[in-house]
């Protein structure tokens, strides 16, 4: 189903209706509103102002649409911020961020939460029953614009009391941290500092706790706010918009609170956001990456236990990357239906109409600024709507023969500890997704310590600290699990484990880790055994237990690649055509039914149909023939077919 | 005529008659002194010591030499910092920027005001009549150091009373700037805040509003010097002298101020101030590109209302590049002598003799470090003093047959939403202008809203903002009109107008705009019909009216270059070849002449006149025999031929 | 000898002994202990507990272990820096920079000196005559982290006080910086401001003045700590221990204070630290280049009067780089004979066993993290142990033939006024000893002022300031001199000397200097006569007395190398090919006996031994045979051979 983002306060009260109307013709069912009116719904302390939101939501849903509700906590009103300017974050460099734009706030604010309390519930008392209302989205985009970490004096306070509940006696926190390194140690729980501004870096364990930290009061804060919704609005259902390549808080702990998740896919943006080469965001610019929205679908298909929305769908250039080129014709219909292949319930467009004005007036939308009239994205949408009409909803997505093992605490780490300065733990993840979907393969995300079961294949490319749950988790695993680099190399308080790594799984992989080695660019290592071609960024040594079996080996001999039972350790970084030939390898180990797709091809299961995306300049030909619902034999460029499994 | 800067305040007062009497023997007719000297003629407040600039006034006078005396607001002293130290600015990122060079204060400083008042006013009075006295210059370098803009305390006191001003009520504000957008809204005029240190960008209009507002400053209070001179000081001119590649403020608005424009021209330190390719910078490192003096020339004679000077004149390296070459052999002469042809009354040299200390230690000047020896530098402009002497004063400047309409507000817009990363209004309008002076005509700069009316070919590189005033001087054109891609895509406010854009000159070009794509590097879009060639960085989607003509197509078929009437718009960035032919296919439709010059030649008419100026290694032929009045027929490397335009 | 840094307090107490005995297996003679131990020495003000400290040094003085004691003021605990918040230092932005990592003081401080005295006197007092105790470090590498200079309020108090002490008045202050410049003149010493957060680039004199000023407050500071250390530890003697490529104060003056001096020898990680193409990083990274550790072995000889320890040697991959390799099997021997071989008395690694916590936790280790097990390294170090005791101590270090003149101001001069971006200091000496170093010649430093009787060639890389000292030196040699560009070119107040660069040395020289050119990357200038080749960044115009010969000539037929007597002028920047030309056709000039060396292999005389050092993937025959002692003809690839000198 197709949904739109829109801003009744931004036009005449005259063009809603009209606005409504339009909508519903264009195929939209759902209509997302709200999330940034705060100074519009309560102009001055305690001055409620709601009649304009009753007018406009009675119009909506008298047109026929259904109604999310966002809770305008993202942009908190001027006056506000003068009567409690603590409430303002706090760069990592010691500079307050002021009201001028969204986001301008930190969770460690008593204060706010008090105020977020205070907004959130009128908003869910005026709304929580309206008839219109589905469902409802918790603020906007948490940790968008680095807004997950705040480093002023509200931050260390909570971060203080954070760290009294985790660890009860500085002595237990001083051993915790090491902090006897450097004469760190702290004799009260008020003698923790922030870890920034020091003179060299600061103890990586402390930089974790101040993550963890941070992670776990967003999860809070977004559960004080659904706790107060479900109060006032009960049948309703609560989501949240993620965002794309922002690991900067556990989404697998907020998707706890939710009932589905969203994501906002900017597939285009991404581009240049994510560590492509230069080659790569060329040739992708006006397409984007085939892996970019699918990974994040498949991720949030995860955090939201099966169930997620795109709640924001580019419809057209946007203003925030360093270039916005406009989309390849085809593309807005393409990701659309992508996102729906993937198992998306609502693909929901950002948004109804181009603002003339402000920060995002060279944002596209489905209509042209301020005018009734489509945008070339707007009337791919038209089509969209339209076909949906004709075939009806997708199957729900089942579990697929794959599932990468994902954690944003390891993310972290990496970023606290690269080691070496391109370990990007959201790099390695993409890219092996990326290497198993050019096999064709579907793919699943898990967090670590959920069940394993019925999976084929487990990736788990990093996952730094292993918990007694995430090694209950592989234990209990019935595929072959691949452990990625530095899997089990810290401990949960960032320490090298006792019997070195990987720690927790060194007797289910049979390795134990002698000695780590980062290689600058330039640098690489050749591979020969069950996969060939180079190593790069990375590499381990490794010592192999007697009943393990190397089956790749370095270029000086060491080991690379081992297996024991059904685990596999990777000892290196590597990329490209070896990380293919490793994935390959292992899908023929495992008789699992591939397709050697080009690069700018990707298929993807719904049920009973496949679907096959081109990416690329030029037609493509399935290589079978195939009983088609949607296009045919030959994709055309930009454009998708999709067709009913043969009974193999 | 020739001049010199000079700082009697540097050297023994022994010198000073000797120093007179050489600049006289080199052809020097004028000297600047005076701008930095504060701390000299006002040791403590109220202490003033003029007696030292009594005798260096007269000693210079005494030996034939005109004086230009300069304001010494550029150097506040440092007991005035101490007194208030409200007056210093304060940078983007929230720090003073504090005493201990120049330029250390904030045009938004009630107490600067009164206290340049008084400076000045006692300056002016002392000197105002002064024999020797032939004009003045107020403070210096307005902008150097990126001192246009400040964010203090002081700043937003005073953008707060601009607003008032410009919106009277807060109604009008937040309609104007779409304050609805984020809640950005504000219920008086003290809820504004300062556009920086926000989360994420702050609203651009917010943005465009603060840099009009210190432009705004800027010329009001160089109107404030020039009215305290004016009135002490009967019969002296005034000017400023202007940077090079400095667009932070308006000009044209400090020009009206002004008796005459100047600059200062440093023609190899600014290669590697603007966008140049390495390979360019490479290629000009020793002479400098030959368009950056003169497109300066060219647009400070605009400024001036047709009077010009070059203040400060490169003599040899200087100290502030990140590189300072030597310049070639022949260049200090040939700068001079371009100078001239473009119109410039004097050429000044900074300075008379090089500095052995302090920041300026490596600047050279005519004269060795503390010694009475010509630099090398020196030696040249003893030799264009003889020239000048031979050949007399140059014709003034006449019309050109090309006008750039150059737009400061274009240039924050663009700085301000670049919506691709490259997209560079100071780039595109030097790159049009180049484009133009390869085919050997000359160019006038014309401020928006002015006379158009006697130019063969206006170009309008990207206005972005299309004024009623700008919008009836391209009615009035009699000649072709080309307008460059973003013209008319803002308003007043900086919204997209109501009928997109090009917005006021919709009718005029017969087109409309509904998208617009940028283009990271490596994307390209071939270009065919009357130009050829490929667009990069930026292009648009029009859509024609039936009366206007498509001159030229993108790959996708879709209009680039549309022609409608008298009027031209291109829709797209182009640059090099592609630009070169858009020039030379626009002047064929005039019938203007032109001559393809090798990129290393120029040539510059001076009434009867015709210069061509060698600013490459190789001596080059000029293609017609001609009568000299200087060199000949080969013009050399580094050198100049000059010869009476024959009766065509 | 073989050393280890060793920290008990990381270590359970009953790991001790064990510990303790395996060092001395390992053929380990010192030990270094307690550089950041002050909160376990002093957990709150006046609580000393050396209980533990006591029983560390009797047990490791049990084992046969000689103790080199550090002081622990390198890390103040968090008590004190709570009590005094005026230690922090405060870097050149004006941010704090606070606790929770090392070096979190100032320099300036006079509670830091009061506080340090105290904490100094009780560990001396306490230890200073133990019977264990060998020596003492003070303090541990100062100005790591870029700590040698801090721009609080504390500073510019000392500053100022600094500033009385050499000017008296401020007339002569104001004379010597030259402030009448842009009226910068003060009236009274509390009128000088931090020459930081300035509008533009401050004067240059004020900064050189201000790296003086900390340059001498590192050497008093270190002189208090030696001063109460000497009256406390009679008998024992004491070094610090300085780093790699760190030129922030004066290393000669803290040298006068110590019997010894050290350093810490990472020479992996120092290849990224170091201006090198990416060509050269990429192939030494995982050797280090040949001559980085070489050039600091004999550089910190001269600094110790010919005595020196590397206090740390890296034992295998280190944490702190960008990258971190692990060195090619045999590194880690290499570089303790080669640090042998150029006159180490010890050899000490960092540390005995990895910490598996805090910040250095990737640092290896001669024992894995927490592991009595050695690493890779470890076992390098035992053959090295053993190699030691098979071939007894190595003679003293001899006059070596070739003396580099070494200058920290010139250093801190070209930082100030590069007038190239890459003129860098350290880069001309380093290549300037890299060159000679391919010639199979040794290489003393010295410093400035210091006696020049009895080498053979001496080198001046870059003297800007040439003291009558230095001057005598010069003109005392018995060698032949060369002058690097920009000797001589700033007198004592970095004024261009009255009589032009290389002012002092001009008649020694024979020259005089009018202008200079520095040239960017892609400029570069034919050179001919005794050397070939381009010289770039940096050339000089020079004018020769009639005594002066002209060896090079530039491409115009200007100077570029000149001799006069038994001194040689190079006016421009050379490396590569044409640097090793000019150090072949001085060495053929004066008859010195050189090898051309492959890039990767280096000599090194230690009395009658010379020694081999292969930096290379392959294996190198020597040219001739010899009678060796270690290795033989072929050395292999990250190995050495050694050999007694032949009576040639």
């Amino acid at each position: 189903m197709l949904g739109v983002c829109y801003y009744p306060e931004h036009w005449p009260e005259s063009w809603w209706e009209k606005d409504a109307r339009r909508m519903r013709a264009l195929g939209i069912s759902y209509v997302r509103i709200g999330e940034f009116a705060w100074s519009r719904l309560e102009p001055a302390r305690g001055m409620f102002d709601f009649s304009w939101l009753d007018r406009a939501m009675d119009t909506l849903t008298k047109a026929g649409l259904k109604i999310v509700l966002g809770t305008p906590t993202a942009t908190p009103p001027k006056w506000l911020m003068d009567e409690y300017p603590e409430i303002a974050p706090v760069d990592e460099q010691g500079k307050v961020r002021g009201f001028g734009s969204r986001r301008h706030y930190t969770f460690s604010s008593d204060v706010w939460w008090k105020e977020s309390e205070r907004i959130v519930e009128a908003v869910a008392k005026r709304y929580g029953e309206h008839p219109g209302l589905a469902g409802w989205q918790t603020d906007n985009e948490y940790g968008c614009h680095d807004t997950s970490l705040s480093w002023g004096v509200e931050d260390l306070k909570a971060f203080r009391r954070w760290l009294r509940l985790r660890y009860q006696s500085t002595q237990q926190l001083n051993e915790a941290w090491g902090s006897v390194f450097w004469s760190m140690e702290v004799q009260s729980f008020d003698d923790v500092v922030l870890p920034n501004l020091t003179v060299t870096e600061p103890n990586p364990a402390v930089r974790l706790d101040f993550w963890r930290f941070h992670s776990d009061q967003i999860a809070a804060y977004d559960r004080m706010q659904c706790d107060i919704i479900r109060q006032h609005s009960p049948g309703r259902w609560i989501t949240h918009n993620f965002m794309g390549f922002v690991n900067d808080f556990d989404h697998w702990k907020v998707g706890e609170n939710l009932d589905l998740a969203s994501w906002d896919s900017y597939p285009i943006g991404f581009v240049e956001k994510f560590p492509f080469s230069e080659e790569e965001r060329v040739r992708w610019a006006e397409t984007s990456h085939p892996d970019i929205a699918a990974f994040h679908h498949d991720l949030y298909r995860g955090v939201g236990n099966g169930r997620f929305w795109i709640m924001e769908q580019q419809p057209g250039p946007v203003n925030w990357a360093p270039w916005n080129p406009v989309p390849k014709p085809g593309m807005v219909r393409l990701w659309a239906w992508e996102g729906l292949a993937h198992g998306a319930e609502v693909v929901s467009y950002f948004r109804w109409r181009q603002a003339p004005f402000a920060q995002e007036q060279m944002h596209a939308g489905l209509n042209l600024p301020g005018l009734d009239e489509l945008s070339p994205g707007g009337l791919e949408a038209e089509t969209v709507g339209r076909e949906i009409a004709a075939i009806g909803a997708l199957p729900e997505a089942s579990q697929a023969p794959v599932a990468i093992v994902y954690d944003y605490e390891s993310y972290w780490s990496a970023v606290i500890q690269p080691q070496g300065k391109d370990f990007r733990y959201e790099e390695l993840a993409f890219r092996w997704y990326e290497a198993v979907r050019k096999l064709g393969l579907d793919v699943d995300f898990v967090r670590p310590g959920a069940s394993l079961k019925g999976y084929r294949l487990v990736l788990v490319p990093c996952l730094m600290h292993v918990s007694d749950l995430a090694l209950a988790a592989f234990e209990q695993a019935d595929g072959v699990v691949l452990f990625g680099p530095r899997t089990g190399s810290r401990d949960r308080n960032f320490k090298i484990p006792t019997n070195l790594p990987p720690g927790p799984v060194r007797d289910l992989a049979g390795i134990r880790i002698t000695q780590v080695a980062s290689l600058r660019p330039g640098l690489g290592i050749s591979l020969s055994g069950a996969i060939d071609g180079q190593a790069t960024r990375w590499r381990e040594y490794i010592e192999t237990a007697a009943d393990a079996k190397v089956e790749t080996t370095f270029e000086d001999g060491l080991p690379a690649l081992v297996s024991k039972g059904r685990y596999r350790y990777l000892a290196c970084w590597i990329e490209g055509a070896a990380l293919q030939d490793l994935m390959q390898y292992l899908a023929n180990g495992l008789d699992l039914q591939t397709v050697a797709l080009p690069d700018f091809i990707r298929y993807r299961s719904a049920g009973e149909l496949t679907f096959a995306f081109n990416y690329g300049p030029d037609a493509w030909s399935i290589p079978e023939t195939q009983e088609f619902v949607m296009g045919g034999q030959q994709v055309p460029p930009f454009s998708l077919s999709a067709w009913r499994k043969a009974s193999v």
